[in-house]
């Protein structure tokens, strides 16, 4: 029988931009759900935070950082900010990066080779975000 | 019982470059399908267009296709262009945005944060064009 | 009733950066798994190849070769590479082309536009690597 199973994770850096390994905690909710064979979805709820598959190595988050910073830089006189909003490079690097990823499901685990890691990647923080985890299964 | 229910929108814009607010027709089709616990596809069936989750600011809208313009510029000699085509730049600019995204489905609604909006993104339209919409769940 | 199937595909290109086209290996996985109507991910178990939908055309492919060396280039003294490794730029590339896509499915046949085709993109080769195929559906 199909098993459709939803959890939230929150969020509330104290750095502007922090990334965060979460593949313990959506390992947790697929353990919860009891599907032992399908697909779980880990998707950002907010539009200026990712969620993506790399490696836990600090260095390359580092040049993660640097290589976003170039591409989609902070401080640019964005059109969006005639909002009086100030983040506009976040929504820029949250796409460059990518807001949700499928992790798929063996054998009750989640199947992923041997460096992938599931980490949330923040572009402004300081307020409380959430990260929707749909598993679905069976 | 799984429900799997399959529906097309269609496009054909009258500039090159559009973007297209499409939560409101993705809700209509998940409402249709009578899934109440599910995800949803949407997913843009030519290689020249997007499908992106972000904010409905058209300033913020303004500030993507600039930043796109500047990564992926249109009117270089592109090796593509040698088979007379000339939209190599909107194969570029489709990857940069994402080309398809899943929307979780709680209650037999789309579960989206405050700011999230489907769009779609044309960046060699005046053509007909479709996007899949593919809902599964229970 | 539901159905989820799971099947791998090995590489182990000649080259360092090698781009595959790996419509037809999805398909006969998505024939085998007897599913009609649902879904399949696609995704890279490996953290420097990607895994994207778009144009079956050689000179596009160098397009996007080149224009991925200007966005992320390689040789660069990137932080990684304190480590002992040498291939900072492939994360970047394999995250500017996406790691993973859904194919949806319908009368048991990949739902895929006119042009679209899947690729394994290879960006630090010459060792064994796999991608992880997951149908669901009915």
């Amino acid at each position: 029988m199909t098993k459709v199973h939803t959890d939230y994770l929150w969020f509330n850096t104290s750095e502007r931009q922090e990334f965060i390994r979460i593949t313990d905690d959506i390992a947790r909710i697929v353990s919860a759900s009891g599907v032992m064979d399908g697909m779980v979805l880990v998707s950002a709820m907010h539009i200026t935070a990712a969620v993506y598959v790399n490696d836990w190595e600090d260095g390359l988050i580092h040049d993660f950082q640097e290589w976003l910073e170039k591409l989609a830089p902070a401080g640019k006189s964005y059109r969006h900010h005639l909002t009086g909003e100030d983040n506009a490079d976040a929504h820029l690097k949250r796409t460059l990066m990518g807001h949700q990823v499928i992790v798929p499901i063996t054998n009750g685990k989640l199947d992923l080779g041997p460096w992938e890691q599931v980490f949330y990647a923040e572009f402004d923080g300081r307020r409380k975000k959430r990260v929707v985890v749909k598993v679905m299964g069976v």
